[in-house]
């Protein structure tokens, strides 16, 4: 009988029908007694319309303006949506970001929510009406209008359930849920029916793309229950919590995959101390996101330093670096294109000591190199070839048998 | 050296490169030396795709949920014509109604302006900007959007600039100002150089459909200096202000003409002193709107009433009659379809006795026939047949010869 946010994402209000398809969802949760916050996104392709005409008159236009001009794709659909639920009798109120009372940071196209004062939403509520929130946007201290980036709906809509202590936070989107790896991709990949932040975190950076780590990160610091379920189908979705109690034994959650990966490699670094945290900060500096780190050490030579980063960084990266050569102080440098990141996410592994080895020798008995490696407590990451990358990932899937449910007893069993 | 307000319609921002036009404008006045503030209405066709959408959704959308909807659209006009500003090198800031301080009536759809505080407007001008505000809208008390009903933008452009103590408000549109009569049927019709509020009023009541009434009321009250100008053409406008300087011995300003005219006629009514309030208390609270009023009266007979309203009004007020006709005590109802008025405006008139006449006069010697007249200080309005409408215009245009530059003396002269 609680609060329950609903978010629905562009594609599932990106027409006249699937509003009208939304706002029966909406009313299915209000007939089972809850009161209902929704967050909607800008309807389907209308944020490129806008982008197309201000790109039409600057190739630079101002961030602020950019927040102005793309908040009006949310305030439509709220409008629409709210229209849509009155016509088919349920009382509702829409709100842009300012008017629901979230407050953010005083930075455009990116801003973090500071704060979020409920009382307006409550009041709405509170006499019955179900409560219609423009995702992505809010207002910082001095009334300007600012978006949230990438993931904002979702941020928004984690966000309001944490103010509104809401029960669940319920993520409609286009796939219904989410899965052991990309179906399009992996033969056997399935839905799971729950997962940890933390798995959910490491398979959102890994490029999982149904959520977005901001609103994970978020989920988790305020332990709200997230689903992530179909907007058209009325299927089960997958959970999101802290331990997940289902499949709680499985020791890999699932495979992501993420191609257009460079390798770099500095050769002779001379002084090994200094020079690695030179060389982070500045790339850090020039916003160049490395990814995972290598480096390798002999009595007898100098340092060599490995990192990955994204294919489309890898020319700002070669600037930077031979830029500051003199500072940094290394004798050249190295690097490979045309490379993918394949990883393994579970909380199991930590306990599961043969985890990374079982992955290692799959890809090796096929054949795949290994050009990198990384692991953390709950993820194992290898770096191969883009051609082996959808190899790669399907064979490791096969591995651990994600493709049923596999306690850990089984796969200790079979390795 | 003073503030500007400019505004510019839907037609004048319609696309990319009408925006980049705009923006031209702009800066001709900033370079002038003024400080600018900028009103724009949507762009072009763009209110009626939102209306399309929520018609798709409810045969009677709210008018709260369509006041969200269709703010959106200057909210994008406003960062667009900011970017191209700024793309040109001119520093500007786009500010919704809500954060120019505009500040309105709790009604949505037709909301006055009830407060404007400037203070944000005064920040933004001292900082070198041009400010850019969103046109035909504002917020209520309660933080709720509002708008301000049809010609909406005139009226925040005219509000604004007295807000801001501007030393002129330009509205821009797609005609280059007020003509004697309406160009595109009249010949000789020639714009205007001046023209009083009063005159103004008369004529956009009448029609004339360049500036709300509205605006020019609001301009009037807090004496403005209007123009009105072409937003594709670089000529002179048409300058509105308390005494017209220009052409002031003029006794005829104008012709207006406006089609779909009904009459209907009263027999017999019994009581001659409640019954004529009654009827009209009844007719305006079912918001049919009554213009001209002719009452007959004999010593021997029952008192008859005539009055004209728009064609498209005659259904429901014959409707409303009919249905109270106990109540109101009449005998019977006749009414005609197919009728036009014809008024011509001016404040010269006041002074000038013969200018009835002369219009009459005109009319019947060309055979068209008057079915009612109505004069005010400043107006004379006939109604005649649908199909004489434009005929007896041109005859009344030629007859006070609007197409030359005539003053009062001449034309005493001349009747």
């Amino acid at each position: 009988m609680g609060i329950i946010v609903q978010k629905f994402g562009g594609t599932s209000v990106g027409s006249v029908e699937r509003i009208q398809n939304v706002a029966n969802r909406v009313v299915q949760e209000v007939q089972n007694g809850h009161q209902v916050v929704v967050v909607v996104s800008a309807m389907g392709k209308s944020t490129d319309h806008l982008i197309k005409l201000a790109s039409e008159l600057s190739l630079k236009p101002s961030k602020r303006e950019m927040d102005m001009l793309l908040t009006t794709g949310e305030q439509t659909t709220i409008a629409l949506l709210s229209i849509a639920l009155q016509e088919i009798g349920q009382p509702a109120i829409s709100m842009t970001g300012w008017q629901a009372g979230i407050q953010t940071e005083s930075v455009h196209s990116k801003a973090r929510i500071t704060h979020i004062d409920p009382t307006k939403l409550h009041v709405e509520l509170g006499q019955g009406n179900v409560v219609i929130v423009a995702g992505f946007q809010g207002m910082d201290i001095n009334h300007e209008i600012t978006t949230l980036g990438r993931g904002g709906s979702d941020t928004t809509a984690v966000a309001l359930a944490a103010a509104l202590k809401a029960d669940r936070c319920d993520i409609y989107t286009d796939v219904d849920g989410v899965y052991t790896s990309d179906p399009r991709y992996i033969k056997g990949a399935r839905k799971l029916a729950g997962i940890s932040y933390d798995e959910m975190l490491e398979l959102a950076n890994l490029g999982a793309g149904v959520l977005h780590p901001r609103a994970v990160e978020f989920a988790k610091n305020y332990s709200i229950t997230l689903t992530v379920r179909s907007s058209i189908e009325q299927t089960e979705g997958t959970l999101i919590e802290e331990v997940s109690n289902l499949e709680q034994n499985l020791v890999v959650r699932g495979v992501a995959f993420e191609e257009d990966i460079a390798r770099v490699t500095i050769l002779g670094l001379e002084n090994e101390v200094t020079g690695l945290a030179n060389i982070f900060s500045t790339l850090a500096s020039n916003h160049v996101n490395v990814d995972i780190i290598i480096q390798s050490r002999s009595e007898v030579a100098l340092t060599n330093l490995s990192f990955s980063i994204k294919g489309g960084e890898l020319e700002e990266a070669l600037q930077v670096l031979s830029d500051n050569q003199d500072k940094l102080g290394f004798k050249r440098i190295e690097y490979e294109l045309g490379l993918a990141k394949v990883s393994i996410v579970g909380s199991g592994m930590v306990s599961n000591p043969g985890v990374a080895a079982q992955m290692f020798e799959a890809l090796s008995t096929n054949d795949i190199a290994i050009k990198m490696v990384s692991t953390s407590e709950i993820k194992v990451s290898t770096v191969v070839d883009q051609r082996d990358m959808l190899k790669a990932a399907q064979i490791v899937h096969e591995s651990f048998s994600l493709e049923e449910l596999q306690p850990v007893a089984a796969l200790a069993a079979k390795a």
